[in-house]
């Protein structure tokens, strides 16, 4: 998250003083890119910094937000850590960009929906000016619906890319190419952000098709785990179109 | 699958002779569009015709073939069906395109896996010339690795849809939008296409963190069916990832 900040801030007129990180290596890195200072030591860190953005793991932003000094804006960057975290510090806020991150290979932040909630209006309109910097998508979410967010980007990044590697695996184990499924990921992907999810459903869970499932079922013979989880997702979107009579 | 083969053929020199559809509306409809003749009735169709397809229902395929009079090539386009469907006939095939098909939104043939199979060297030639009319991504692969590959494409397409369901119906029932996860539908399925999906994991259940599992479980409370889909699935991403120990 933090090299996600600093690519994005990079390409704007938003300077960055100072990096902290327990990590030593890593922290000079981040700080070279964007001509800022390696503190080792929150104490150190820039009072007068307009925000300081602790994006940190969950169970450690808390912790570290009480130890910083400054008077002005501490933001996180959490999905579903309460803005309430960082209480110690009157000026807060949230500053959530709704993506997946890996380091070695950043998404282009404009196109990022960032999900916004302070403390004080006054806050927002600062977080709000350096939101639209970088994105053309800022949104003022509260904590609860945040949360709600974080959960279904968890359903639609990390269960459906866990979807990914389990149909890479069964290929695999038969010596055939991952690369024939891309076209289809791609189109499913691309239909989704075109029509409702629920109208381009397909396939033979919808339809009952017992026929194909059990041939399917027939195939996970030797992988009991991922039968389970096929037999989970069929029922459940049988169920659901049943449900919706469509 | 009729449409697409239409709309596929009718950009090449393949001419459409003739169009078989027990639904009249439709078939005519079909048949107009690609200036072939519209018969109701399969003892109608071209005998001369050099291939013959079979787009139907995999219950309905062995069924229709088998009332087919003509001794030129006939072709299935299922995923899961043995090519011995057709066994009545001795230049058979199966020409199996890898992807999710909606009529009013067809995909561009170009880019899709078509898969082929055939019951001797001639007609597998007369189906790959016709295959490459239309598509850069043509394979030879047998029926038992076909149904690997339909699988699969039932995990990455249909099984991921599905979580895009069940996310937009979560998020609707709290009045939140689908639309801020749709650049993150996006970029999943790009990173997919570009590095192997297990590299591409991350989130809670990958670095088993109960704290954030917990709360989304909460979040689901009202919904149990969700809640059990969601724990099933973040149960097979936490031991995949502990048994690859990345």
């Amino acid at each position: 998250m933090a090299w996600f900040l600093e690519d994005s801030f990079a390409k704007t007129d938003v300077s960055i003083s100072d990096i902290f990180s327990r990590n030593k290596e890593q922290g000079q890195l981040l700080a070279d890119a964007c001509n800022a200072n390696f503190v080792n030591d929150v104490a150190y860190l820039d009072d007068n910094a307009d925000i300081t953005f602790v994006a940190l793991r969950d169970d450690a932003i808390a912790l570290v937000a009480n130890q910083l000094k400054t008077s002005s804006i501490v933001a996180h960057c959490s999905g579903m850590l309460s803005i309430d975290a960082l209480s110690s510090h009157k000026d807060r806020a949230v500053f959530y960009p709704l993506q997946t991150i890996i380091k070695n290979d950043l998404p282009v932040a404009s196109q990022i929906p960032i999900c916004l909630e302070a403390s004080n209006a006054e806050t927002l309109r600062i977080v709000e000016s350096l939101a639209d910097k970088i994105s053309h998508h800022v949104h003022f979410i509260n904590t609860e619906h945040r949360q709600y967010y974080h959960l279904a980007a968890v359903m639609v990044n990390n269960f459906t890319n866990h979807l990914y590697v389990l149909a890479d695996d069964l290929l695999s184990k038969q010596n055939l190419s991952f690369d024939l499924l891309k076209p289809l990921i791609s189109e499913t992907a691309r239909k989704a952000c075109l029509n409702k999810p629920l109208l381009n459903q397909t396939g033979p869970a919808k339809r009952d098709d017992r026929d194909t499932i059990d041939k399917h079922l027939n195939l996970l013979n030797q992988n009991m785990e991922l039968k389970e989880l096929y037999e989970k997702i069929t029922q459940s979107i049988f169920k659901l179109h049943q449900q919706n009579e469509i």
